[in-house]
């Protein structure tokens, strides 16, 4: 008999199909092709993308030469644009407004490698700080309330450059997920006086069967309601509201962390496409007691899409718990100079 | 610039982006091919599904032998048993029961056939006819709230067998964007008096531009917030919040309907894949002054996946009034024979 399971902080039920379980291996994951094509991302050719707003470069190098270690540019096509007002207003009973905001590009690396888990820990290290520094520099804008930093790997999660990038959209409005999020975790502390993802945590932790690992500043778990096989969650364990306030030590852990739990997602399910997504509080708000940040990491393995998207009702063949059991088992590729080497292309 | 633009009912925002607006040809969709294999759904099959829950069948003809026009049987492979106790508990913070509920598959035709614009009127009228009685039966059981039925047609829209058919998941928990459409109608009915959908139709008929067909009784537009490209709805003017009340006068207008909506979307857009839910109120409800039932039809074009689903954020790239427009010229392949003797197979 399946599970029904419900998400403690949205309401979302899912069904969690225990007789279809599957291995990891029963997936048919289209395999992240190398496309042997020019790249706009590689260093020296900084100048096919828009001119950078900041980089992380060696001491001496300019501007929108080589020598960056991380760069950040404008999307090319972009989904919003930086200038204009809002114009906020109705059209009978609908409402709209324009729509300004921010779109970029943060490219990871000069080299041509195509996945998180490629990078050494340093360099993820300086992608979690620059998110940090988009940010914080964004929210100084007052017409803009939300900063969404996502990252799609393989065509099949969206990725149309394969080059090893994130996105931040940057947006007026809360996107509806996130606010769902906040409503019913505000929800949940009002009933009961805590925050649910810290609940979430300490039930994790104590239960151990859905961890997939657990370092002194961080948890990973695939959640009790996962939508996707082999989704999991990254959360800080001391509590906090917005990913910009993230200190330099715990940058430093969560970096292994990224590596790490991508890694093993890369050697269980061999290298599928996959998307993640920083959930964090809107600009405008102050600490919240019970908001959490946290990353989700979504293997791209599923085929459907209209009817989950229509519907908001998932079924999802893998329960967590076994998902958790095979991440836990599997080695990310440990060494970095190994990964170096058996992957250099560029 | 973009639109930013709010969906009346549930508050999500969309970026309509109009700068990247395309053509229909412009999409790149993957054919649905036709492949030449065995198919349990044809005629003469039908020992290889499990046995028929009902059948529209001629007259002397035999339960789960040929001679039938419409048929419903069991999904061979559920995602919800039938047999059980709902077993409501919890874990610690986390909510579960038993995976109790219906999922059943309503064959539309015994000729192999994979689209609603390859049936003819009075077969659609047949199919639309068997989802009421279907769910007048199911909403008998008290385990279960809610009845759900959609149809995936093409690969890319999650449907694994082609011929033609549509499926019914019957639920005791209610899908979280029904829930979601629910109380934003309540809310709005408490704020206006009024139902949303009906001041939907009438901004809609008189505004024009977003309409794609206007019947007595039905309109089909594209909604001002669509997700997705050429998403198209149909509702019926008339309120009435469970789609099991429909009349039959209703179900043979609306047969017209969904032939020549769906054939435009086809026409438009190459066959390309899609999917299309019934939005309807829970079993448990009595007729509903704030919900009315409706149609979702949505063509399989973009290609993103996990940050859709992981945000709730849909950046569409072609404006409704461009689909409407688009859809409003384009003629559905008028007359059965016709089709049925240019699509013949098997």
């Amino acid at each position: 008999m399946p599970d029904l399971r419900k998400d403690p902080i949205v309401g979302r039920w899912v069904i969690v199909a225990k007789s279809r379980a599957k291995r990891p291996h029963d997936f048919d994951t289209t395999p992240r092709r190398r496309r042997k094509q020019f790249c706009p991302f590689c260093e020296g050719n900084e100048d096919k993308t828009p001119g950078e707003i900041i980089a992380y470069r060696e001491p001496g190098s300019r501007p929108n030469g080589k020598g960056w270690r991380v760069r950040v540019v404008p999307n090319k096509f972009p989904a919003l644009e930086i200038e204009g007002e809002l114009n906020k207003r109705g059209e009978g009973i609908y409402d709209m407004m324009q729509g300004v905001g921010a779109h970029e590009v943060i490219i990871e690396s000069p080299r041509h490698v195509i996945s998180t888990s490629e990078l050494s820990e340093s360099q993820i290290r300086e992608v979690l700080w620059v998110y940090r520094d988009r940010l914080v520099d964004l929210k100084k804008d007052p017409r803009l309330v939300y900063g969404m930093i996502f990252k799609n790997v393989g065509a099949a999660a969206g990725a149309s450059l394969e080059h090893t990038h994130s996105q931040l959209i940057v947006t007026p409005i809360v996107p509806i997920n996130v606010w769902e999020e906040m409503t019913g975790s505000l929800e949940f502390q009002h009933y009961r006086g805590r925050c649910v993802y810290c609940d979430m945590i300490q039930q994790e932790l104590a239960h151990e069967k859905r961890v997939v690992m657990d370092t002194p500043g961080f948890v990973a778990f695939c959640p009790f309601a996962s939508r996707f096989p082999f989704e999991t969650w990254i959360l800080p364990k001391v509590h906090s509201s917005h990913y910009e306030k993230i200190q330099k030590n715990e940058v430093d852990e969560l970096a292994g962390v990224m590596r790490q739990v991508i890694g093993k997602i890369e050697v269980a399910l061999d290298q599928p496409a996959y998307n993640y997504i920083i959930h964090t509080a809107p600009f405008d708000t102050q600490e919240l007691g019970h908001y959490h940040w946290h990353i989700e990491i979504m293997p791209s393995l599923t085929k459907s899409a209209g009817f989950e998207w229509g519907t908001g009702f998932y079924i999802n063949p893998v329960p967590p718990e076994d998902a958790a059991m095979f991440l836990g088992e599997v080695e990310a590729e440990s060494s970095e100079t190994e990964t170096f080497t058996s992957r250099r292309t560029g």
